[in-house]
């Protein structure tokens, strides 16, 4: 009985570590699913319902939906730049069995070289996870705070020797590209 | 008997690494809070008695006890700036059930706008943490070695879109700004 | 019986997640080694048949074995530069007890002073690791792929106020350095 009752709370601890791991996983494959504008993949990290929220310089505006995400992921990563996300110093919460959050330190370059713009900066993440029926931890809501942002001009165009992007990025078509998002 | 041994084993293990995970979670705690100039939650991943040792280029100093720290980062995240501290790589040590080790790998990039410098580089943090009678992990001597960095006047004001220090950071007064701290 | 079933079944999910957390540091240790050109400790985290691949902008080329790879280390982190690699978000799955699979996010970023060129970008590692007899986890493959590199030649040397590299790295000759290595 006694050991039954220690094993017990023993497998619940392992349990937490091992949904902590699997939480920082959803973002890892969130990171580099984006920034490789990999849709298909990437949609398996969202909830149906997702919500994204984004207070920054540049862009502000809310998200609601994996469709509506996943059309940002092809659009936000397209064949004409070099991007890179990467999430840092994960502050993962178990808040029950199957709920959780998240805190993440966000480091962003970007090189737009249709706007000829580069934006660089850093901003925490805010997330709740949740664990689905199948056993998968999603993001259900995601919340970008910039810490600092910096956007200039690209006066010169950089010498690029390798683009995944180029290669297998979003085609835009030619023209004007759209305004950053900003639902002021 | 044999059970209840080999059950006392295997929490042994958890347990470390539970106290990885908490140990890491100070460190993302410090650099987060570093960053914001968030001194009220800072303050509790310290001991009372750490013992910071800078050496770099442009800094080179020890400071003992957790005032003399926190009033470090007061000053060392004000509103005319942009910084980002980021620590990767952990190589986190039990020495026993209380103490540890933990080595770091920063990259640190960092807009002076008062001083009109830009400081880049990366470093090695060698940390001692303790776990303290309220089961908290706190640092109790930290490290820092340079492995490079570079040090270069800011010519041209950058587009700064988004500053959460330039309304959080600490207001410096009108005038000169101190030099870097150096205990040559 | 059903304790000790219980019990093994703990002990395995115990094991998993120390190893996943062992990997990460032979990765750890590997990019700490690398940018201090710390060629002895390095040694450590190879198999003696380890094969490296890169496929990248300036650098194109597969090394075998840990000696060739040793001596890349050396020549790669010298005393005229200063390098950073950062790999993030460990995608590490186990798949048997003494093989597991890693894929890594890199952010690089290399000022090579002799060679008068700055190179920059992020790619992926999938690695493959295997536990040796001595109950090591070391790097037996590793494929370096490129997201994408911007290499520029450095037209106004930067003010380097620290290096670690400048006292403790290899000592290039003097004269021209090798081109980079291309197996086209």
């Amino acid at each position: 009985m006694t050991d039954e009752n220690g094993m017990q709370a023993l497998a619940k601890r392992i349990q937490r570590l091992e949904d902590i791991e699997a939480i920082k996983r959803v973002k890892y494959k969130y990171f580099r699913c984006f920034d490789t504008a990999n849709v298909a993949e990437i949609a398996d990290v969202f909830t149906e319902d997702v919500v994204l929220t984004v207070v920054g310089g540049v862009y502000k505006f809310e998200l609601k939906g994996r469709d509506n995400y996943l059309e940002m992921v092809r659009d936000g990563a397209h064949a004409e730049m070099v991007t890179q996300h990467n999430g840092h110093h994960p502050e993962i919460d178990l808040l029950s069995e199957t709920t959780a959050s998240g805190l993440w330190y966000l480091n962003d370059y970007v090189l737009e070289f249709r706007r000829k713009q580069h934006i660089q900066g850093t901003a925490f993440y805010r997330d709740t996870y949740v664990k689905e029926r199948d056993g998968k931890w999603r993001i259900q809501r995601s919340e970008f705070e910039r810490i600092w942002e910096i956007s200039d001009a690209i006066e010169k165009m950089p010498n690029v020797t390798y683009s995944y992007l180029a290669q297998h990025g979003h085609r835009l078509p030619p023209g004007e590209i759209a305004p950053f998002k900003r639902d002021d």
